[in-house]
């Protein structure tokens, strides 16, 4: 079935079905971000493989709503599938919600499948086209009919973590949730976001590519919490273990039915950005809804001293990896084939060699030359092109290990570089110091720490049109909130054990792309009469590239953090390498 | 009667009334900031005479919620009146809602006058109130019982403005916001706020002090708009011009009955930040209440082309008016008695030379080195102290002009400075430079060019408890929204003909304090492929002393800005100078 015939099998049943338009997300029934395959629909749809957009259908319209980081990839993956590129202004904004309200007829109705959309969206789509007298049909699935063959839920082990791990037992994260609730006077509580569940019972899966979570939702009662999860996806002795800690365990269907199940005069909690529309209305409708973020999406980004110290142990690990690929890189370019798929290839046999290593924790993006213009490119065979001693090469990978996550993002020249490539790298690199050494007050948030970041590069009217940072997670999602570094007004204060990168990035579309980026932990600084002040220390172990550096772009301040970042890299990494690879990272990292 | 005995009296009467807790903003009909006299209901309950704050009573605490900039006053103004100071985390947060919420059982009331709270707070009052199971009444006065001779409402003439003053008749600004009604499907429109009334109307009036604005509301219905208004402050020949541009003049306390009237089916436009509740109250039941801004605040907030050069013109008067008093303070400070209010008055006198003058824009803050670390300072004849030819002295004032409204700190030394006094200074300088001279992406809000301008006041782990900047109206209110430059997260755009203030400041209680203000004009930069820029033009024309300047805690392009700025002065102000006091300015504008 080509693109066209499902748009076209689409359209038809929204004909016979009197829905105007219709909605498909990028989500599954958790609102998770990386998707188990039977949830790929806008892929199965459009083509576009992208982990973030909208599709919107009309019967004379068809549009993915996507964000700059995306803009190459979907012009390239829409040709000739009837959908049409609609540039997003502001990143996982729904400004479709405007663009329908100015096209549909007062009375018209618009569709989706509310397991796939989540209770803020809802009620936004709800709100905003009521106010232009459109309706909508919440529980349409028009792709099923269409999906032959549509794959099934993964059916994946998943396993619980030891406290040398986690730091904190199930039953301490549990009675915290429920101290929590006590604010919301709400004895129930929902919880379908993986991550959140992967946290609260120390459980890990492989249900998804990169993240590595199990399907399951978690229910807090008066008298029980109860994790919805298909019971052969745990060994006895986990289950035993669960029970124990006071779990009781439910089939992962049976969720549905428990809400329904809750008592009329109850109040429940309910975060309005991580659980589907669907199972809100599957709630008795006297329930008292609370809608807020849940608790344990706080409690997880602010890392215990376990968990902090097992990743410093990680990124060591990572930056041996990383040392030995670079190296391996330098080495060979020029003398056999490498591709941007073989290099990454060989990054994974190197962190795989890494004690602890579980997978990446996303894939790769190894970009050269122009293909490091699309931030979130990934080599397909198609694309794949070779590397060559020349022009510059941008890789952004990470690692999900067994005590913690990695990301990082470092661009080598391969050959000479232009003025221009310096000046940008410098720039950048710039920005990505100012963010990382940034001293702050106890009460800020992202988007000053954004705004300082990006400074550098603004006045150079420069910009770049993703996000400076996101939360990172201990052995778990690679993107993770509540914080976020960006433009947005997201009112999220930053907390000392927060894990966050800090990624500024500049895309010269045809050419190249540029992108520096280390995870950094938020830490305390200084009580003064002036309050308290918050600071990063940088937990990312591998050395910044000081070929491309012009020093008249930078105060004297960066030049020294930079010199001191790559002999704490080497004093770090040393005692890990052989002789012959530490000479090669003292003369890599020696002081400009 | 004594502020005890008030306080005693409002008590009486909510134990009567069954009301557990009383609340007194800082209000009134028209939700101003600068209150008429018979508004200022905290000064006459407590004695705190400051522009923001809150009274919480119960029957065992009384307390003012106030933010860090009114902190020291507030401790010494609250001495034995019975009020406790509350400090707030966030200016303007409403958070004694959390402490009403801990102190208050189930089922107790919370007591307000519904004439003097926003429809915006009110509202969070009782969602945030019922969820504890805390009612509220709404109708409460319980000043006027105990408030003997309170004052009456002012009845001061109001007089239009012409179109060389105003660059747009009223009939096109009516017409503008109709067209901004249509997004709403709203047909009317209810107006409180005296300076939209200003700016929509052309008309200006004395009734608040510094504020040139009329007591007023305005409404807008399919076939007019009403202005109520006494009939007694408008001239006949002003009366028939407003007539001849379609606006029915109404007696200013019509407009209850006139809510009251709208058809049952009617959608209105309120602003919630800018109306009392009592207002919304007023409305028939089933008419559809729209909640956004007032579309007048975003168009007045963005000048057109005769109030940017209008204002132009006016910042060098106020430029020389600072000259001459600036020269006058050195060669006479030492010789004869100055102080505090003496030269206040003596700035007066020099402004009221200058022509357009009206009046002071805001109480002058006249500091003199503890008293300048009171950010919102105002001698009074008790505080008032002499000043001496030694210590920092800060002057924070500014002209409401025909032409426009200034607004200006400066900091000047008496004598020698100390080491951390020009430190202080200097990185209060520095973070002025960085904000006025911030290049930054069109779409960023206020909060990004704050966080520009504090940090290099963060480095050093220093801050300042207010915000970076305020909105400037034209001829109008000092303070205007929607803009504001500060940490919290309104998601307000920086719009090209916006008028903000930049003043970072650094307070160092009991011993000096030290403010740099300029007004700046947002304008458009550049477009190029990373999107469009805009900066800004600073407006104010006064010199900046560099006498304190510390030249290691500056970059060499901050230290060229200061000559190019202080230059650029003299340039502008030279023409209009004695020959001596071009001299002295040229003496002091000397590059560093």
């Amino acid at each position: 079935m080509t693109y066209p015939d499902k748009l076209a099998g689409i359209r038809r049943q929204m004909k016979k079905d009197g829905v105007d338009a219709y909605i498909i997300p990028s989500a599954d029934p958790h609102i998770s971000e990386y998707l188990p395959d039977r949830y790929k629909c806008i892929a199965f749809t459009s083509g576009f493989s992208g982990s973030a957009g909208t599709l919107v259908i009309t019967q004379d319209f068809a549009g993915l709503w996507t964000d700059a980081r995306y803009f190459v990839q979907a012009d390239e993956q829409l040709k000739g599938s009837g959908f049409e590129l609609v540039k997003l202004q502001a990143q996982a904004m729904p400004e479709y919600i405007n663009w329908l309200i100015s096209v549909l007829p007062e009375g018209a109705a618009v569709g989706f499948d509310a397991t796939l959309i989540s209770v803020q969206l809802a009620q936004l789509l709800e709100t905003e086209l009521s106010f232009a007298s459109i309706g909508i049909k919440s529980d349409r699935d028009y792709l099923s009919e269409i999906w032959e063959s549509r794959p099934d839920l993964p059916a994946n082990k998943a396993f619980l973590l030891d406290l040398s791990i986690t730091g904190k037992p199930t039953t301490q994260k549990i009675s915290e949730i429920r101290e929590a609730l006590k604010k919301y006077r709400a004895a129930y509580h929902l919880v379908s976001s993986l991550d959140d569940i992967a946290w609260i019972f120390n459980i890990r899966g492989t249900d998804v590519k990169c993240n590595p979570v199990v399907l399951a939702f978690a229910l807090f009662t008066p008298d029980a919490v109860s994790l919805f999860i298909e019971p052969n996806k745990l060994e006895a002795g986990d289950r035993e273990e669960l029970q124990k800690a006071g779990v009781q365990l439910r089939g992962y269907q049976e969720i549905t039915a428990a809400l329904n199940a809750i008592p009329a005069d109850a109040t429940i909690l309910i975060d309005p950005k991580k659980n589907c529309y669907a199972l809100m209305q599957a709630l008795p409708q006297s329930v008292k809804v609370v809608l807020d973020t849940n608790p344990s999406t706080r409690f997880k980004a602010v890392k215990n001293e376990t968990e902090v110290s097992n990743t410093r142990e990680t990124m060591i690990k990572d930056g041996v990896a990383l040392t030995r690929f670079f190296k391996w890189l330098e080495e060979n370019i020029g003398k056999e084939r490498l591709t941007e798929i073989s290099v990454a290839e060989q990054l994974y046999k190197f962190r795989a060699e890494q004690e602890g290593f579980v997978g990446e924790s996303f894939d790769t993006i190894a970009g050269y030359r122009e293909h490091g213009a699309l931030p979130h490119y990934k080599a397909t065979p198609q694309s794949d092109v070779e590397l060559h001693p020349e022009g510059l090469f941008l890789l952004d990978s990470g690692g999900q290990y067994r005590k913690g996550t990695t990301d990082i993002t470092r661009v080598v020249s391969l050959g000479k570089l232009t003025a221009e490539e310096s000046r940008d790298y410098t720039l950048v690199l710039r920005g990505m110091i100012e963010g990382s050494t940034a001293r702050f007050p106890k009460g800020s948030k992202g988007y000053q720490i954004d705004a300082i970041t990006r400074k550098p590069m603004w006045d150079h009217a420069l910009n770049y049109g993703h996000g400076t940072g996101h939360g990172v997670g201990y052995f778990l999602n690679v993107h993770e909130g509540p914080q976020i570094f960006n433009p947005s007004n997201l009112p999220i204060e930053i907390e000392p054990g927060m894990i966050t990168s800090v990624e500024p990035g500049l895309y010269r579309p045809g050419r190249y792309g540029i992108r520096i980026e280390n995870l950094v932990l938020a830490v305390k600084d200084q009580i003064n009469e002036f309050g308290e002040f918050y600071t990063f220390e940088t937990l990312t172990v591998f050395l910044i590239d000081t070929a491309p550096v012009v020093r008249e772009l930078l105060e004297p301040s960066h030049i020294n953090w930079l010199n001191q970042y790559n002999q704490w890299v080497v004093e770090k990494l040393s005692p890990h390498l052989t002789e012959d690879e530490r000479s090669w990272l003292e003369e890599k990292a020696r002081a400009i």
